[in-house]
């Protein structure tokens, strides 16, 4: 059998140091598990400025194509975010996204037991959390020309973006999603602003449309603002929710934070010939970066989500999600997931504790 | 002195019930504090639709336009969705908004100590919540040019919005939140997808610019994901926060949900001419319509945040907000916002409750 190649993209700010920990668990699983797993890495985002110029390389995307599967740490920090914008971070992460056509962006909020206690809402209200939000993510407003800021005859400026959706992108999201729902709780809700955004009337029009090759999914709509709302007031009252690039990016913020442990979320950016591209749900950090205080078990859960959507490795996937239940049963604890009576360790600490659990 | 004119929009669903307690305790005050008003009543929404086929008739824009003040129920509901877009209720709304440049809609969050246990937030994270969102109203995606539905050559069809911003109408808004912070905390955070959007880039930069004019307040700005976690992770980290019309709709509402008694914030829309429209940030409810079911105390604070905005009646608006305090401290309670204990009263008595206390 030949190797699957995975290629991994650090990134900025905490990203090299939580990718040395999922790194390190990768080839730990593939030599327990005997898998036939080749790793390459290359630069993307900020790293990629300060090396080539330009957050995208060609050689990345190159490599990036030859791939199975990629893992990403995370893009960004301020010291960027003055050049021009070709030459921010985010324009890497969004150049990958868009190049590989990875449209389908898998975004779980879920509930660690042991750190049930780490959330801000009551605990009646979000024990057993377990939702999962499809976001498209190679479309909407986020790409949709034209774009940009022009002076105005006045001599005022005006800026502007347009939120494009056609059928055929709503229609390819809309039937993950629903496949999502029917492997899950059977219930799908779609959220839009179809009162007043007419491209968002075009998407629950597909959406219902979908809905017949789905006879045993329950389908429901929601305004945007009625779900941000709803996410707070009784957030398990939703099983998977789909949505648009821009709606996407605000409720799995707003959701993953209703656990509590946005360092615990992994996430799952998916095109259609099977390659993805697996992430944190959290950012880079900045802050922390390269003081071994970040959490790595976010990480090593997009290795396991890796293993199981891009690799087909159920088992070592397995291991791994039961290695991270195991060091959180033990107490252990980053700082951002600590509570008075936890063991404090850092980001090297757990990745060897994780280890040591498989 | 000339009597002040208010002009009533009850609309659809809870609308015109909790209109009519907003009303009952006007006359109160007025009757107290010898207040000279003079009420009218016009139709908006799909009360609107059903007696003359469209949401806004001209009528009731040229009633509005004659009036100091607006109170507004609510308008929507679900016999009016399939209607053509321009007859849906939501139209009269975003009509009547846009006719009449109500540019700044002022939403606070707000926690109320005797309902602290209504919020799905641990007590901690929300005691003493007192945060003020600034949102634009009358530009930004919901009102841009183009947008609709087209099909493209290849058969399909293609939906687009346009979300557009000029740097006067930042300016606007940005003042009005500029000054609020200025009276409140002297923080303010603008919100924006400025590492995404280049329209949002513009209204970074304007913002920037206006700090100049405010020293004393401290601007910061935060993504809108960010933002849409940071409510739900500290909420008491904002005092004021300012965001265009499409984020502004979803953070306000997401904000508004975690004081758990959405059914007891007003809000206000505002004119540069010191016209405003005053209405519940909570919506039309149709499935309690008719019941006596609904909670009339943010329709009464939208009368008491009237009062004191638009119709320079400070007493009057005080002696409202404390005859709403001395109900909620009594134990009365609407469904909404009950909890074991509490004697649940329904939208009449409410009303009647708060005319005793005053
Ligand atoms: C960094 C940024 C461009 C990105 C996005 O908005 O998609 C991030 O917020 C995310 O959600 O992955
Ligand atoms: C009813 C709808 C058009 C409206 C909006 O989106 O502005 C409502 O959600 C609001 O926030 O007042």
């Amino acid at each position: 059998m030949q190797a699957k190649r995975v290629l991994t993209l650090a990134g900025d700010g905490i990203g090299p140091e939580i990718m040395q920990q999922g790194i390190r668990v990768l080839e730990t699983v593939a030599a327990k598990f005997n898998l036939s797993i080749k790793m390459e890495s290359a630069l993307i985002g900020g790293a990629a400025v300060d090396a080539e110029g330009q957050p995208l390389p060609a050689s990345t995307l190159a490599a990036a194509k030859e791939s199975d599967a990629i893992l990403l740490g995370a893009v960004g920090g301020t010291q960027w975010d003055t050049l021009p914008r070709p030459q921010r971070p985010e324009q890497g992460l969004l150049g990958i996204r868009s190049q590989l056509e990875l449209f389908a962006n898998l975004r779980p909020a879920l509930l660690f037991e042991p750190l049930a206690s780490a959330s801000t809402l009551k605990p009646e209200v979000v024990a057993g959390l377990d939702l999962l939000i499809v976001r498209e993510l190679t479309g909407g407003i986020y790409f949709g020309q034209p774009r940009g800021v022009e002076t105005l005859d006045s001599g005022e400026r005006e800026g502007f973006n347009t939120y494009r959706y056609r059928e055929s992108e709503i229609k390819r999201i809309g039937h993950v999603a629903f496949q999502a729902a029917q492997r899950r709780g059977k219930k799908l809700c779609s959220v839009d602003k179809a009162n007043v955004l007419e491209v968002t009337g075009l998407w629950r029009e597909v959406m219902n449309e979908l809905a017949a090759e789905y006879p045993e999914v329950e389908l429901t709509h929601m305004y945007v603002d009625n779900a941000a709302m709803q996410l707070v007031r009784a957030p398990k009252q939703f099983d998977v929710i789909v949505t648009g690039n821009m709606f996407g990016d605000i409720l799995s913020d707003e959701a993953a934070m209703l656990t509590g442990s946005i360092g615990m979320l992994p996430s799952a950016s998916l095109a259609a010939s099977g390659l993805g591209m697996y992430e944190p749900c959290h950012g880079s950090a900045p802050d922390i970066a390269g003081q071994d205080k970040a959490n790595p078990l976010a990480m090593i859960l997009s290795v396991a989500m890796m293993l199981r959507h891009s690799l087909q490795y159920p088992e070592a996937a397995a291991a791994i999600e039961q290695a991270v239940a195991d060091v959180l049963t033990q107490g252990l604890r980053t700082a951002d997931i600590a509570h008075e009576g936890n063991s404090i360790i850092g980001t090297q600490a757990m990745g060897e504790a994780v280890i040591k659990a498989l």
